[in-house]
């Protein structure tokens, strides 16, 4: 099937085991740390707030962890995703590379994010969990969350950033249809929150703030727990399904990818596509260019520091070694909420600093372009999160036509973006500008980092 | 695999033919009447508004009618789609009933009626055709043939049922994204929007309506055509892949229909599942009961009268023989735009009126309770349309939970309700209720029905 647009696998060659890549990492991660003492972080500490098989998986250095059937039960639902090569719009581009993406838009919730949010709800229930808390932004994650805790009667409580909140009702209405809770960020409910609406009664939210109010709640409660929908190694390796699956699904379309790219905002769906690949090339196999796409209002690995920073603006987190702009960074309100977030996964960080991934910055009107020019090539409109790796994969391919190069490239389609309609009606009606972030608000947020050791 | 929940056929195996029911029907199918004349209308009266393609399809007595190759080259973007066995559904209803559903939603525009868009793009292309005008209710038949106009590079005008233009914004920006014209109807572009306007100045509109404006449109203009998304034998006999698909995968399931279930508005999804396993029953295979199931607020099937009539408001298309309420009844603003039409596919009135089919109808928040119901267990959430049949499946298996039966039921989700999260909005919120029509006004309408020969 060489002309094929699209290679599917059988829900029997769902993987049977997530991969870790802290088992080929060069140099090992600096360790996440206590927010109070500053001492390396003990399991038992973070079993305040997460369950205990989620934080074996957080610590863990083994290469494979298998997936507990119960998760592939559900996974299979609609995994393995499709893997798509986009025929039509490598025509419109008159490009010589061929272009492949792997389409996470097909779970129920329409992105990646289910992957993870099933794991851990699953772990949740075992541990009898009754209740879990969580933060969302484009709802993307929240959604997820609220699907897996419909499958595993789980109470779910959602703090979505208040920007979204009122960008997306269909988002909010998706999770109450699954039987969730959601309340817009900052709130009243909570001590972090009441005490940013003090200080700021018009916030906009942030990932940061509604990230505090919900460990913040899960903390007072034994029966309650807390849900981070990115960042944490764990997390990253719920999404390795992602790139597990497209490699045997390259190899049906007998291709290998000579870069891979994805968006990032915490960066699950970029390490979910790319880490099995560089797994592979750690482990001495082929070579490839990793790219990581992110906003330019919201800069974290273009423009961030490389240090100890918390996950929230509370700092009720512990601290992790990453790319970050300072935890009070509060990006402004542009229109993809998934990447509005000071920080970046500490193993994306550190790989990145150590010269495994290239990291890249777009605005977001050349993004809506690009993700236009997509939809009428290949019918599926991205989410503006998923814009960005669009917009990367277009740029390779023009730079292939330019030089004749047949590369080819693999971008992971996060999601679509049919919950993200207003950002396309603002961006079609010239409602949209490109949005800055204030130099001085990095800075300032950066001269707030944590001092360690 | 015996316990699959999802059969999957690669794009290899896409169907190469539609299959054509009037091949098969015991009893031939009245003749379409001219409007003016009265008379059978013959193929050069229906090509001022038609592509010659389209017509000697509407016309066809052939089995099997072929597939063109570049229709097939877009339908196997996300064709063929996939079958599910809802063993989540089944679990939660406790029932001993097979559920498998066909799941139409994996289009790009979230619905089956991609299907028929890009047939009779095509046929409006090779034909040199310009411009195409439709009409759309929920905005899932306007969305198709703007994604089809944007593959085929022609022009799109859509006509949207004011009542859903005002409700789903998402769906008109979606038309808009692939660069489609979207006008609420009824509107002052027409003298058939005019009119009633005049007499109605706030009429919710119908699908009635929109059908005379934008076939007024396509009448006057030799550069531009009408296409209809759902009740002519042609748009039926492009449904027909959904059928012939399903059929092979229940074979990959071991399993064979004892029931087929559709929701009916115009009636292209019911057919396009049920035709072909009908067909084998006419031809002398196994008996399969159809069920079409339609809201209580626009009762065709149910309450309507099989009668020659017009397929607009304004009596500007030809005559055909169906079960109707009458062209003028405009059926009240309940939340299923794809279901408020007031006549029904010729070829399912006519094999309804032999008694091949079993009508059925539902209110609105049952069929609501029953998307949700189907949500929790099986993470999609359906259309408001499709809801409809989830609602006689589960209806079904819960008589088999009575019995003891271990019935097998298939039915067709035709769409996902991503773009109706309004309508979950109002259900969740307390805010719809069950809507009756005016037993007058069908009354009415009905009086006014052509008095044919």
């Amino acid at each position: 099937m060489n002309d094929a647009v699209k290679y599917l696998l059988d829900e029997q060659h769902l993987p049977r085991f997530w991969y870790n890549i802290n088992a080929d990492l060069p140099v090992p991660l600096d360790p996440v740390l206590h927010p109070g003492t500053q001492q390396p972080i003990t399991a038992d500490e973070l079993s305040v707030i997460f369950p205990r098989g989620v934080i074996e998986q957080e610590m863990s250095t083994e290469r494979e962890i298998e997936i507990p059937e119960p998760v592939r039960e559900v996974l299979r639902q609609w995994r393995p995703s499709p893997l798509y090569r986009a025929r039509q719009l490598e025509k419109a581009l008159n490009t010589p590379a061929k272009i492949f993406y792997k389409y996470e838009g097909v779970s129920p919730t329409g992105s990646h994010k289910a992957n993870s949010a099933i794991a851990q709800a699953f772990y949740n229930k075992v541990e009898g969990v009754k209740r879990i808390t969580t933060e969302t932004g484009a709802g993307q994650w929240g959604s997820s969350l609220a699907l897996a805790g419909s499958f595993f009667d789980l109470e779910i409580l959602v703090y979505m950033v208040k920007v979204s909140y009122h960008q997306k009702p269909y988002r909010r209405a998706f999770m109450e249809t699954f039987g969730a809770q959601c309340i817009a960020s900052p709130s009243d409910t909570t001590e972090s929150g009441r005490a940013i609406l003090a200080e700021h009664p018009d916030s906009n939210g942030s990932l940061g703030v509604a990230i505090s109010e919900a460990v913040e709640l899960a903390a007072q409660r034994d029966d309650t727990k807390y849900a981070l929908g990115s960042v944490l190694n764990h997390v990253l390796l719920h999404q390795s399904v992602i790139g597990l699956e497209a490699q045997k699904q390259m190899e049906m379309a007998d291709a290998y990818p000579d870069m891979v790219i994805g968006c990032t905002g915490g960066g699950s769906n970029f390490a979910g596509i790319a880490f099995p690949f560089l797994g592979e090339q750690l482990r001495g196999g082929r070579k490839v260019e990793l790219i990581a796409v992110e906003p330019s209002a919201c800069p974290t690995l273009t423009k961030g520091t490389f240090a100890y920073d918390f996950g929230d603006t509370a700092h009720l987190t512990p601290l992790c070694k990453m790319y970050t702009l300072g935890s009070s960074f509060m990006p402004p309100g542009f229109h993809t909420g998934g990447l509005r977030y000071h920080g970046m996964a500490p193993q994306i960080s550190h790989l990145a600093k150590l010269g495994y991934i290239t990291p890249r910055s777009y605005n977001q009107l050349e993004c809506f372009a690009a993700g236009i020019q997509f939809a009428k090539a290949e019918g599926i409109i991205p989410a503006p999160e998923a814009n960005h790796a669009v917009r990367a994969a277009i740029a390779e391919a023009e730079q292939c036509r330019e030089t004749g190069e047949a590369k080819t490239i693999l971008f992971n389609l996060s999601g679509h973006g049919h919950f993200d309609m207003q950002a396309y009606i603002d961006y079609l009606g010239g409602k949209l500008q490109d949005i800055t972030y204030a130099e001085d608000e990095i800075a300032m947020a950066l001269a707030g980092l944590p001092s360690i050791g």
